[in-house]
């Protein structure tokens, strides 16, 4: 599901040269004011989830970011291109996740504005302190359940499952990252949303926008993208439908749009 | 957004034409079994959104069930045509709308499975017992300020407000009354869904699955039809988007096929 998969193209200049790529590492064009991402297909790749995340995300004038789990750092990098914010964090836990993403954030020349941190998501308001944040975005792991993986450390199997922090985890963290009124976007799948809203419930953040992303018009969604207010009134939006395919398989002008 | 509003055929002949219809009332042909129903334009008649609930509603054979304010008793009368379950109750506050809901059963000759019951919603629990139903529907008012309500008193904005009863006390009484596993349908706008959601987990409740309803496939969603199962374990299955109309203005195929 990323549309960046077959766009390795061996002509990209990287805006900084001198940064290392290391052998089973690609980097791929994001299209955006020239900017690159080093990515290891061996361990996981950004998808399509977390490029409309990006663009579904609003952030204003010289607000401050942070991005929970962000792998490669495709969020915070994305962010920067596509809005006037100030300053841009990404934590992780795994550490060669971090070390990449960090060059990442070299190739593109961008060190005084993305800050990629090591560490836990839990520990996410003891590092950086309560409401200090004024925008939270996550791309968490969407399986509740650990069935089927036989590999509990391997990279793929962190970024996808619930095995180092649970939903639970990632909202009460964005909860206290957050100011007052600060704004917490989140993409994750349909059959965990009530969970979420409960979780959200749980920590005064109030679902206030919503996008169902139906991958045909005649299919069930599979991705669902939110937005939440920390202490707004009750009161839902929800988006028109966001469908990814027309009939013959190619993408829709809406989901171009948001590339 | 009813589609019945131009079907009131002077030559419908209901099944038992020996009923009162009053003044100011027309009969409407439910194009089911040869049913009827009574309606009365100057209070309130059913929408589409009842219709859609009704098909969305899965009563099994054997099962009893009840609609919590239940009007015209559209829902009940077309769950009796569509499903096998075993006997239906609607309740309603409003002692005109029971009156006349009434005589449509009779119009259907269906005085020996469907009950119409003037009961207050918040009373329910009370008046049928705990855990005295497999299945529960509602249709509740959607709006939940009294803003712009000239008179309080009159029927339609008893339909349409939350003047006599809460989402709240719709959603606990329909726990309630439902038996362990037992089924909640409600069709409500997609602006509560959080607050919806809430009030369910409070009530132990799960939303299991949910459909969204779009007017046009490039519009925002007006109504969302969920069921919850008591007591269920966590996951909810949203539906592809339904569509009402195609481009042109026909309804779509799917919607038809709901009717």
């Amino acid at each position: 599901m990323t549309i960046n998969d077959n766009q390795l193209t061996k002509e990209f200049s990287p805006i900084n040269d001198s940064v290392t790529i290391n052998e089973g590492e690609r980097i791929d064009d994001l299209m955006r004011n020239g900017y690159g991402i080093i990515q290891h297909p061996g361990r996981f790749c950004f998808g399509m989830d977390a490029v409309l995340l990006s663009s579904f995300s609003k952030v204003k004038k010289g607000e401050k970011t942070i991005d929970l789990g962000t792998g490669t750092g495709i969020i915070p990098i994305l962010l920067e291109a596509k809005t006037k914010g100030n300053h841009f964090v990404g934590i992780d836990i795994q550490e060669a996740s971090v070390e990449m993403a960090r060059r990442s954030v070299e190739l593109n020349n961008l060190t005084h504005k993305i800050d990629i941190v090591h560490a836990d998501i839990k520990e996410a308001v003891t590092v950086f302190g309560k409401a200090s944040f004024d925008v939270v975005t996550s791309n968490p792991p969407y399986m509740n359940s650990g069935h089927g993986i036989t590999n509990p450390n391997e990279p793929k199997a962190i970024a996808r499952h619930e095995l180092l922090c649970s939903l639970a985890d990632v909202v009460s963290q964005a909860a206290g990252l957050l100011r007052e009124n600060g704004r917490f976007y989140m993409v994750h799948r349909p059959t965990r949303l009530a969970e979420i809203f409960g979780c959200m419930y749980e920590h005064r953040l109030e679902p206030k926008r919503m996008c169902l992303v139906y991958p045909y018009v005649n299919r069930e969604p599979n991705m669902v993208l939110i937005e939440a207010i920390k202490g707004a009134g009750k009161e839902l939006r929800v988006d028109k439908p966001l469908i990814v395919y027309n009939e013959n398989g190619t993408y829709t002008d809406e989901l171009l749009k948001m590339y």
